[in-house]
């Protein structure tokens, strides 16, 4: 990763938002969640200009969140696309604590609360705060799927 | 709370990063769970520019994680300072999502990782996905502590 100036570097929070805190990337990580890897995709979702787009999937994959691969449609050249790293599947207790607060104090009528389920069991699962010992799920056994409208 | 350009106003996650999807709005935030309440003391922690703070403090009040109450020292003027709402409060999961994905992804070697601990009984506590019915603690419960360098 290249250098940044971080306002703390010895605080993991502030070594996080140097690279994640601006919303363009953590809406990307929250769509490649949801399944989607390319340009095209990302673009259509957000509505963000391509130029943003482009400089925070750079920024995304020179972190570790995201790895570009490439793939051809028949009859196309070869694109990039961009799939969520293991460090990338690790965010998602930070989009369940950004939707929960969003869904409690931000709320709206048309709100579609995605949901967080155990790839292993199929099962629900919540983010909370719990005493060492409980039971938990990893992280990165964590799937996030969006109610259809 | 002003209206903004939300990409996605269905979504908690996208609603939250617009009001929150900025550095320097969750380390201001960081810094009030810290116990730091005076524009000075956010100042002098962060090095942020006087105009950005000022800036975001009013964002973070308007949206309701902060609120302004004034204070005098003697001798001096009156002058506001900035304290977690209990929707503020609820910002610890974020923190503690951001802080942990921070130190496992983003090491550095004179890291210091900030502690939750449950205000009712001092223990440490950790943010972990769980099934249902799992014992867990309130986010409001949650205090964060800094361990001195």
């Amino acid at each position: 990763m290249s250098p940044r100036a971080c306002p703390d570097p010895t605080c993991g929070i502030a070594r996080s938002l140097d690279v994640l805190g601006e919303r363009w990337a953590l809406m990307i990580v929250r769509d490649a969640f949801l399944g989607r890897s390319r340009f095209s995709e990302f673009r259509a979702s957000l509505g963000v200009s391509p130029d943003i787009l482009t400089a925070r999937l750079a920024t995304l994959v020179d972190c570790g969140v995201l790895v570009r691969q490439t793939y051809r449609d028949p009859g196309e050249r070869e694109r990039d696309e961009y799939v969520l790293t293991d460090a990338g599947r690790e965010l998602a207790p930070v989009l369940a604590a950004l939707g929960r607060w969003g869904a409690d104090h931000l709320p709206v009528d048309s709100g579609t609360r995605i949901r967080y389920l155990d790839s292993h069991t199929g099962d629900p699962v919540y983010l909370t705060f719990a005493t060492a010992g409980g039971a938990s799920i990893p992280a990165s056994r964590v799937t996030l799927v969006r109610p259809s409208a």
